[in-house]
């Protein structure tokens, strides 16, 4: 195991960033088409051909995910991804064309310092394409792909993923572009509220404090920005309908709650994917669903708390710093 | 502040319940309509009335909610509370007759080992009748209303509440019946999973545990029971939209996921519904809008823990033990 959402068999992540542009693209592949669905819980969301994976629609499975940077001109990655995808053969048939099934979601880092002077070109188009290129098993955490450009409040935010074994014996993973409104972190301190469900050190291994500081349920929040956003992908290898995937993205929102306070706010545009890839085969029914949902709360809560344990600071004046950065020292 | 839902301006909350059927209705009746929405998280739920709470309906203002036992039976409730407010001439008005809006959402208790022989009468509208009747500043937490029956898989559940005040000023509270499938405690400690949240003593003052037992993740559910559901409301006296209101539940649904392991599973009817008063005038923009949310969302932990930390056990054989009796000694 990993500790990535690639331990679930059938999925590949690739990421591909632009350094001066802070910002970047984080694609998820299949190996073949995939049940999934998504919960959208926050109030400012940026999705593309996402409509689709409400259960109610006719499209049952999908190629690939993305997530990217760079708010609603961020969306242009998807495109991105279907080209690599349509050289390769992938696609839902129709009429004898092949179309690559690909929801995206975006986050807002506009405000970052980057040089974000790329109307003349499909900046995210191209990143989308060079992620889709990238999939593999293996894949870097922290200020990579989508994350790169992502923040805290006050911390560098970054991509995150965790994976874990269900009871039943399915295998969950989560992958999440961490840029909330608020913090991971309790208070002034460098313990994660994700604490509880950390597994090994996998994020530093401080554990809980001792004590709450004062001030610990204070809210901080990035005050002057618009919009910001978590987006994240839960995926089993287990066999789910459309509407059992749902469930697991409704459920792996809590892990959202758990790990960032506050998070599925006005101005976030939080999104979990979910997706199933049928490798491991029989029947999950409302408790093995239940666990599944459970166990992919938990990975994601992990996955935002790897993803701020993992990043290092942007090269510009004035940019917040990294976890280790401003508490390993 | 009375640390109860009934320190939002506006709000009266009554129980009325049955030892011998174990179960019982809590309703919450506005002085005058309030703006109201709701979240379902659950993938059971079970409500009335509750579709014209979404923001493209058209009624925008209801007289009360209600929470009940009794499974589906208990929607029953909803009709007695209507009753009530029927002759004190509440309603909203269509061609010179006055129609309470009432939605309302239940729990399942029927399997708790109370009497639950009450086919031939409307045993549910009576209690709701009584409820609404009941309605005061003051309520009981615990083993009452609508609480009276719940149960978590280790402990006796309950009604609980909580109120806190925004940085803006604006009183937030919210009320429970907490009746998860899972757990409010941290594996066999007394310490709640709302430690973080907690104002006081309000449940105990125990805390976070030093460390986390062994097996703390392990999830326990009611295995057998097919239904489970935490019903909740969450209120302000600021004055919101629908579509805030309906950010308010969303983010309120945190507190639940932060409070409850697991919580919104495909066997869970979780619902929280929100209320606005109005009696704080005033505009609420996105970041004050967040803070509520965030605000709900923590007086909605404090509320679960507040519910099982005050429940005491029914008088039925191998009826689960009160957090007091198990705990407390």
């Amino acid at each position: 195991m990993r500790n990535l959402i690639t331990d679930v068999a059938g999925v590949k992540v690739g990421s591909a960033h632009d350094g001066k542009l802070a910002s970047g693209v984080t694609a998820l592949v299949f190996d073949a088409p995939a049940t999934a669905s998504l919960a959208i819980s926050g109030g400012a969301p940026g999705l593309r051909d996402a409509a689709l994976l409400e259960a109610d629609m006719t499209v049952q499975q999908i190629d690939a995910l993305v997530l990217s940077g760079g708010s609603a001109f961020g969306l242009d990655a998807v495109g991105g991804v279907q080209s690599a995808l349509r050289e390769i053969g992938r696609g839902f048939e129709v009429a004898g064309q092949f179309v690559p099934i690909v929801p995206g979601a975006i986050l807002f880092d506009l405000a970052n310092g980057g040089d974000k002077s790329f109307w003349g070109e499909p900046a995210y188009w191209r990143l989308g394409k060079a992620a889709a290129r990238a999939a593999a098993a293996d894949f870097a955490l922290g200020s990579h792909g989508a994350g790169l450009g992502a923040t805290l409040v006050d911390l560098k935010g970054g991509l995150g993923s965790a994976s874990a074994r269900t009871p039943e014996g399915f295998v969950v993973g989560a992958l999440v572009a961490a840029n909330a409104v608020g913090q991971a972190t309790i208070g002034e301190t460098p313990h994660f509220w994700a604490a509880p469900y950390e597994q090994g050190d996998e994020f530093g291994g401080l554990g809980w404090p001792a004590q709450l500081p004062a001030g610990a349920l204070t809210l901080k929040m990035k005050g002057a920005a618009p919009q910001n956003t978590n987006i994240a992908i839960v995926a089993t290898d287990a066999t789910l309908t459309k509407a059992q995937a749902k469930r697991m993205a409704v459920m792996a929102q809590d892990g959202l709650a758990r790990a960032l306070r506050p998070v599925h706010a006005a101005m976030d545009g939080d999104t979990v994917f979910s997706a199933a890839t049928g490798r491991a085969k029989g029947n999950v029914d409302a408790l093995a669903l239940t666990t599944i949902g459970a166990v992919a709360a938990d990975c994601l809560a992990r996955a935002v708390a790897r993803a701020v344990y993992e990043a290092t600071s942007l090269p510009f004046a004035g940019a917040l710093p990294g976890w280790r950065e401003k508490f390993a020292s």
